[in-house]
């Protein structure tokens, strides 16, 4: 133990196992959607191909939907960090609602590039913690900066996320690893920038 | 047999069997949502208070989210008549933009009562079938008819769909059998309000 440091040493060695475990099971869920695709991935499985422990694979990810969130937060960060610190318009530094459009067409690729993942994500038991949405949150800022007459209740930036977001989570039928079509995305695109467009114009 | 009647005796008898089968789990279902709510009720569970072997709940429904989707329809019926030929501005003869404003109102209010239900017949492996959505054949209709140049792909239809539902179906934390609150409820309809007419204004 090194001087001065607190005699923490079981439970600090546990969480140093619990973030190895994590990694791992990440890891090896992710191999798992490549070469099974995400229908096949339970926490048995998972638990199994890992060597851990059903208990371990429970307590850390608590449903199937929990494997996947935790898969699509470590994109996720990758597509906040372009959003935060990236180039215009997607990136600060161009107006409200050129930001809003590319903030749109931009999510759309990311959520057609892990549509498999991010609908096994969903858990109709819990609900997606919108307070918690990266998404809301820009989507909320830009409408702000863009309509602040608008932007009070909260409401319309959340059905600005859910008119982004939910055509692909809930409605469109899109088979596990086949690319989306161009077209749709093109549509889907050019209708959110009309949407932003008129609300905002 | 009735004179002229078709020899299709045992067929016949069986798909009587069926619909009677269907009702009478449709009726155990929503007993058991009422009183033990939604999340409790399992294809093993449904079959052993309705008296019938699993098979059959299994070939009737597919998944446990089948039976919510069996369960919704039955409301979905009744709400679906109000758009068709209920008064106005929610029925036929009411200006396009304003029918818009009433059906999101309405949509609103029945997610809303019926959140636990619809929530539960999501299933992240058989997306919504957008193309069967009576909503989105009611949205794409009055847009065609206040915006034929913004109706052309279908997207922009889908969004506003997804915008009205997205927000109960996916993001709002609700307790099962807690009404919504009214404040929501207004603000979503408000804001839906302001989507609807400026897009269309």
């Amino acid at each position: 133990m090194e001087p001065g440091a607190l005699p923490l040493g079981p439970p600090r060695e546990e969480r140093a196992d619990a973030a190895r475990n994590r990694a791992h099971l990440i890891e090896v869920a992710r191999q798992m959607v490549a070469e099974l695709g995400a229908e096949n991935v339970t926490m048995d499985a998972l638990a199994e191909r890992a060597g851990l422990g059903k208990g371990t694979v429970f307590r850390r990810f608590h449903t199937r939907a929990g494997i996947f969130v935790a898969l699509l937060d470590e994109e996720e960060k990758r597509f906040q960090d372009r959003v935060i610190g990236g180039p215009p318009p997607l990136g600060p530094g161009a107006p409200a609602v050129d930001r809003l459009v590319a903030f749109g067409r931009a999510r759309l690729e990311f959520l057609m590039e892990h549509t498999a993942i991010a609908r096994a994500s969903l858990d109709p038991g819990r609900p997606v913690p919108a307070k918690e949405s990266p998404s809301l949150f820009h989507v909320q800022m830009l409408l702000n900066e863009a309509r602040p007459e608008h932007a009070g209740s909260g409401t319309l930036a959340l059905q600005l996320v859910a008119a982004l977001e939910g055509p692909v989570l809930l409605y469109l039928q899109n088979r596990e690893n086949a690319p989306a079509p161009v077209a749709l995305m093109d549509n889907l695109s050019s209708s959110w920038q009309v949407l932003v467009e008129r609300l905002c114009g």
